[in-house]
């Protein structure tokens, strides 16, 4: 792969005045830039720049609204409904996070549902926001039908995303954030394309037989949820909050609107905010942090985010590939 | 296996008698015996009568306050605090939970920490008692050490249960509880003594290797999470829920307080309570049915928790293992 050292400034650069060309206004340029810009710089690739033409995709098809301007109400003094305006995430993140994040603070325990939106990120720059407010942070959301519940042969459930972040006052927060399929898709595709075989329990066949052949998995299979029926629960459990409980689509509803233009189906988004200072008490850090020690005290455990953690430390300039700069180029030049 | 036929009342009063007899007062006697004989309805056998001996175990050995008087507080309006008195769980969770619940059906969310309290029994029947008041819940709890993270070969988590349950009126609700170790430890004794091997990812041998030998895993082996680092993920999100959260022990320090007089060790218990009509509005029910349909309309799948309702059904008398009725006869004669 050739490649191209870029700043994350650089990065951030790019990203926002391809945005800014393709129909967003400055503020969810810049927010959602943030969000491409933060994901190379902690490593997490699948989440950076390589999503830039799936949000340009699905400006130019009218499908998302560019100039989005999310709006917070707080139904109840734990509860935020955040209407997301038709447009991508970032912007609603940003300004719901700390109307969440205050709730929380003063009643222990909040939530918010983010409804009309276009979730196309991590999961993770929203619960370490709250973390880094010294909440606990959990958020999902659903997607399009690729995953097969367990039992059954045929997609319902999205890949289903779940995160989770513990407050660690004076370092970074402990961070999970992860599909609840048993891999991604891409990451089939690639297995598939480099002739590897991927471990039983990866997906179906088109027969809906187990295989660990990932290209017949890609082409005409489906993916199985992660561990087997325990994960196929976790996965509905994400369909019932960021759904159900917000009251946007279920990944079948929205396949049956989605109009198939590259970038991400619409639907909503659960995000909770917990205290521990107020549930636990004052003690909560330092106690939380004696179980930390003996986890990490354990021969090869790392912690979970622990890599782009460190990946966050460097100021070095990001070697990205040249052919999505360059493609990335010809959407705005 | 010889079985007695006896009633659910039967069930009940056993459990009533025993407990009665070795240290419980009425009120804890009833509660705890509810929680048995509805297991033993439910088909939920190993949270059944099976415990009786373990519950007495620790009222014998002074572990457990048989006359505690659980106290909850209300510590914000979306926060509930609850003092187990060094007493088994049932009768806090019978008191705690009609106040987390009107807590959530004002605010639309609340969440309860029980702190001094000795958890030995499912979790669904406090997420079941919230859904059955209109409300999702979710339960978790810790153990004593039995449970390797990934990557490592040590255990450091307990089998960590987490329950969910999402409402559906008039009919009874979606609930799914699971220990979030790959298999319970009871199952691998099952299968080391009937001589069936396990599947890989079930535990580790006393060398840390993987094995599908179930001697191995129960003797001086270690058990996994299920689902791999993902579910390892889940597993750790539980500790830092009912332990960091709540205020209390984690599995490790569990472990190093308790006196393995065969009963449960203490700890906490995390509950958290939420109402889909205020966050969702008035359509919540209708929506997920949709989504429950589709999910049933698959072929091969069940929905959790469909099984004990089912067994729920029957008020037949139900076969219980003889040898265990007389031990529990034993334990008040």
């Amino acid at each position: 792969m050739n490649t191209i050292s870029l700043t994350i400034p650089e990065i951030h650069e790019l990203a926002r005045r391809c945005l800014l060309h393709n129909g967003c206004d400055a503020a969810n340029a810049e927010a959602i830039a943030t969000t491409v810009s933060t994901a190379e710089r902690d490593g997490s690739y699948s989440h950076g720049l390589f999503r830039v033409p799936g949000y340009v995709a699905s400006l130019r098809s009218g499908k998302v609204n560019g100039k989005a301007n999310p709006q917070a109400k707080l139904i109840t003094p734990a509860i935020v409904r955040m209407d997301g305006d038709n447009g991508y995430t970032p912007l609603a993140i940003q300004r719901g996070v700390p109307i969440l994040a205050d709730a929380a603070q003063q009643i222990g325990i909040a939530a918010m549902g983010i409804t009309n939106t276009y979730h196309f990120a991590a999961l993770w720059p929203e619960t370490e926001a709250l973390a880094e407010r010294g909440l606990v942070g959990l958020a999902c959301t659903a997607y399009k039908p690729t995953v097969a519940p367990h039992g059954a042969k045929k997609p319902l459930f999205g890949t289903n995303p779940l995160s989770f972040a513990w407050p660690r006052p004076g370092q970074t927060p402990l961070v999970f954030d992860m599909a609840t399929s048993a891999k991604a898709l891409g990451d089939v595709q690639i297995a598939a394309r480099d002739g590897h075989q991927v471990p039983l329990g990866t997906g179906l066949d088109p027969d809906g037989n187990p295989t660990t052949d990932p290209a017949k998995i890609a082409n005409g299979g489906v993916l199985l949820p992660f561990g087997g029926y325990k994960g196929s629960a976790i996965a509905m459990m994400v369909e019932l909050l960021c759904a159900g409980m917000v009251g946007e689509r279920f990944s079948f509803e929205a396949a049956k609107v989605d109009n198939n233009d590259g970038g991400p189906a619409g639907g909503g988004e659960f995000l909770l905010a917990m205290s521990p200072a107020i549930m636990a008490g004052p003690d909560w850090a330092a106690h939380a942090e004696g179980f930390f020690a003996e986890l990490t005290g354990l021969e090869g455990v790392r912690l979970p985010g622990q890599r782009r953690h460190e990946n966050r430390l460097s100021e070095a300039p990001r070697p990205i590939n040249a052919e999505l700069v360059e493609k990335i180029r010809t959407l705005y030049d």
